[in-house]
């Protein structure tokens, strides 16, 4: 993690941050986060990202201690980021990297660090997903709807990467990313009741309708239908999307060209966005 | 909570304390904790609520950075509690009041507050228990039985303290407490698979094998059964144990006698352990 940070869009020193401002957060979990990609020093996504931490908020008032709402607003935390990569010359105005805001004792804080060693292998060769993880998720349980800092679940089942199921065996998703599988004609992804989080780049190809010729479908996947995919990919909004050319033993050679296809929609509506 | 913390056994203020040093404890919820009672100095299973942390660190060992084992081993905390106590006039050598130790990133942080205000009512009079929450835990799910920092779940329910029940309508817990009810000549607790957290205050029961009369038994209790209950209280390590006179709806008026017996076995029971 970089040492420039922000705190209610104040540019800071992660090395001077007290404990004491983030208590609850730490004691708690009592907080959310939202982790976005940065390109050329361009944040991808970024109404959305805060649209899903005030919703978040207003869905814990009393749980959570809001921050001043004017900290969460689109040209506020634009302008703090700027500042921030213009304070400090190891990130600097054209920093491709990792963005990630968390939220807790009433604050905002802005943290900053380098893409993943592994970004563009993911992308090259995509990620086997070769694991289940039972146990976790309730259906409905409506906390994982939201990126909490009570994250321990899903740190927990890293660097594993299970696909996590519900009581009723349907696939939910996994610790870091949501899923889609090519089935019966139509890219599916499991619902927000499965429960799963509502990803950024899960919520941009549901908006897009359609990829590579596929509707985009939110529906129930029971875990025993991953057999029949023809493809499959996560996604989430680092990495935007990463084939998955082995799930659960099954070759899904196709999987590579079609999260491809779902990452060049993506970027091209993160542009549209912007 | 008081100016006086340790950390790693060292005397601190906790106004000095780094976010950098608690920084998987914040943004992953990646830790455990244990909140004990004190009594004029003197710390409540002290040794029990340690060995359940050192559990949790080993039923998570790449999960959470554990800090090295001696720094929780009973003679050390004992030590490093005393010298806090000594070292703040606020707190003295005659405390009373609540510890709480939190372990992340390979540290051990003790903090202390105050007996909550309500602490002697809770006592004298109570609390009655009137809603259910219906969407939270998940059958057997493993995360539930160790006290994480990564809290929220339960953080979220407060002040409302309602029934925690499983998707088989199968009662919990409270958020904060385990949960006792007399049926059918027995002290019956739900098991740790429903889930549940493996209270202090609940296996020390569970130990004394019988509290007034009755043989305390872990077994399931759908919710249903509740209506036929003819005591209930809930258990905690701080305040021991406190009756509910009125269970959704239903009145126990033999509720606080039960609890009062089942505080004072818990009261012989921390003397014989100290």
């Amino acid at each position: 993690m970089f040492s420039t940070v922000s705190v209610d869009g104040v540019v800071q020193r992660w090395e001077d941050l007290r404990l004491q401002d983030f208590a609850q957060g730490f004691f708690f979990g009592a907080g959310f986060f939202t982790t976005f990609r940065i390109d050329a020093g361009r944040p991808l996504f970024l109404a959305r990202h805060l649209a899903r931490l005030r919703g978040s908020l207003a869905a814990f008032p009393t749980a959570v201690r809001a921050p001043a709402l004017a900290l969460l607003l689109e040209d506020a935390v634009r302008d703090s980021l700027r500042r921030c990569l213009e304070a400090d010359p190891l990130l600097g105005p054209d920093f491709t990297g990792v963005g990630k805001l968390a939220v807790s004792d009433g604050r905002v804080l802005c943290t900053f660090r380098p893409l993943a060693p592994d970004f563009e292998s993911l992308h090259r060769e995509g990620r086997g997903l070769d694991s289940v993880e039972p146990g976790a998720y309730r259906r409905a349980e409506r906390t994982v709807n939201h990126k909490g800092l009570a994250w321990f679940r899903q740190h927990a089942l890293l660097p594993r990467l299970p696909l996590i199921t519900n009581e009723a065996d349907e696939v939910c998703e996994l610790p870091t990313a949501n899923i889609f599988v090519q089935l019966d004609g139509a890219l599916i992804t499991p619902p927000l009741a499965a429960p799963c989080l509502p990803g950024i780049a899960r919520a941009v190809l549901l908006d897009a309708d359609h990829v590579a010729g596929l509707p985009v479908v939110e529906r129930a996947i029971p875990l025993a239908e991953l057999s029949r995919a023809q493809a499959c990919f996560f996604s989430n909004a680092v990495a935007l999307a990463v084939g998955v050319p082995q799930l659960l033993g099954q070759a899904l050679p196709d999987s590579l060209r079609l999260a491809e296809q779902a990452r060049a929609a993506l970027e091209a509506r993160a542009l549209r966005e912007a």
